[in-house]
């Protein structure tokens, strides 16, 4: 089949001077994923590559750019799914490796296990020639920024990071459908500002930040961590597409559903085995792009689908 | 409504000479458990003593008696969900605490956060007020023969732990619903012998080892770990029975799809919001037992339903 690949770069509430940061990344990021399926290569290689150009991207909240904990560090979780058997491989509580989805990839295929964390996470990823940097390097001065004003203002609120109008929104995900057919999904973040130290979000539990599932299709979510996993959202999407239900109406009926239960805002992107696109947020903004029949579409406001 | 709660102790091959340990065991935890229900109290607190009573005994894989990792030492996990508000806590890589769940139940009333792991959950702990012990108090002689068969004999097989025939098996778990109609649920676990360090399972992970809705009912599930959350398996019942399907049927029907799909055994215990109890295993043994209307029923085998 024709590949497609979808990712998203985070919903909240974005503020205005991000917009044309968090764009601009979407499309660089979803063409570096759309260039490996074109090449023939698997849907799981194209997610991490979409996901790795985000992690590099200071406008996304993942990787280098990662949100701060109330220690003022970085701490990054990451997933990655096959949806032909299932496989997983995650981390939580990285704290010095520029890319958490990589690891997580290796997992997927080196591992008895399908999530580590902490000092096991980084005990794996340095026995499969993972280099650490130093911690400092991967924060940015809009993190800094982000950290502040939440010591200052100091309440989670409804968005993923819990300010009204802060710079550090946007864990990042990628879904894709290779030539065979086969979905995958990566999800990688830096969680929330001002998290308490070893707060595991959504992103790392299976069902909840990704699922994948070449019988049905593939989820990456974003949002408000606690509710998602609370909600388990991925999953939640899977099993109403399994019904039956198109890909897009599923996200639409799974986040409004969460937001209506439990009064927080997300958003998701979403592939059926068929191709069908999802995407919906519950959030003021949400940035996304995918490319299918050669086009590239995007967007980060309600009712916007821009074509490059 | 007549309050009901249900426990396990575990699924895999359970061998003999731990039989009667278990199926004494789980009796004790579901009294300890009904105990609080039948004086008017919260299944949020029911489930966390029947939890807790099972992570005292060393015929369990919790709190006191867990399985060891590569190195030797105990890292538990835990989780617990209210089925009113969907309210989660969890606690992973949990060295030096002698009881996970009341950790995870506090996490669930007293933080922003639903998931803490290693570093950060110790923090919380400690804050508080919880005693740490010496992590060598946990660790029981069964366990460290666990481990040495596991490092004899060496790779994760198709039990919980790993082993043909070991005794460490035994995630335990609770479900339980009181006289206001709520329902929780409680999973804790030292994982699987032999595990990597910093290995998180499908415990803490909502929708997988543990997951609870007012509006459905809960359940508690055990088994491979990797496979559970792979099939999200406690969401996977929740979503059978929202379409009208009694507990029984659709924890056979999901536990059974789970093996079949990646063919690894499991096991589950489910209480639907009517007082429907569901209880099925496709490994050899799972010790189980439950109070309803007064009676106490139980077991271990396949088609086993002994009364005391």
């Amino acid at each position: 089949m024709e590949p497609i690949i979808i990712v998203h770069g985070g919903a909240g509430n974005i503020p205005e001077s991000r917009v044309q940061g968090k764009l601009d990344g979407v499309r660089v990021a979803v063409k570096a994923g759309n260039k490996i399926l074109k090449e023939g290569g698997a849907a799981l290689d194209a997610v991490e590559a979409a996901v790795v150009s985000m992690e590099k991207d200071e406008y996304f909240n993942a990787g280098y750019g990662s949100v701060l904990n109330l220690r003022g560090e970085v701490e990054m979780e990451a997933s990655i799914m096959s949806g032909k058997n299932l496989d997983v491989g995650a981390v939580t509580l990285i704290k010095d490796f520029e890319h958490p989805i990589s690891i997580a990839h290796k997992v997927l295929c080196d591992s008895p296990h399908s999530l580590l964390g902490a000092e096991g996470a980084k005990i794996f990823a340095l026995e499969k020639g993972f280099q650490t940097v130093p911690p400092e390097s991967l924060i940015s001065e809009n993190a800094k920024h982000a950290l502040e004003e939440f010591l200052k203002h100091g309440e989670f609120g409804r968005t993923e990071i819990g300010l009204k109008n802060e710079g550090g929104v946007g864990t990042v995900g990628a879904v894709a459908i290779d030539r065979n057919g086969d979905i995958a999904v990566a999800t990688s973040t830096g969680g929330m500002s001002g998290k308490a130290v070893g707060r595991i979000g959504d992103t790392p539990q299976i069902g909840s930040g990704t699922y994948a599932d070449n019988n049905v299709g593939g989820v990456s979510t974003t949002g408000h961590g606690e509710s998602i996993l609370k909600y388990c959202l991925a999953h939640s999407i899977i099993k109403l597409m399994e019904t039956g239900i198109d890909a897009n109406t599923a996200t639409k009926t799974a986040v409004d559903g969460m937001t209506n239960r439990l009064n927080n805002t997300a958003g998701a992107i979403t592939l059926s085995k068929n191709g069908d696109v999802g995407i919906h947020f519950s959030s003021m903004r949400m940035a996304w792009a995918y490319i299918k029949n050669n086009k590239l579409i995007y967007g980060i406001e309600h009712n916007q689908r821009l074509e490059d």
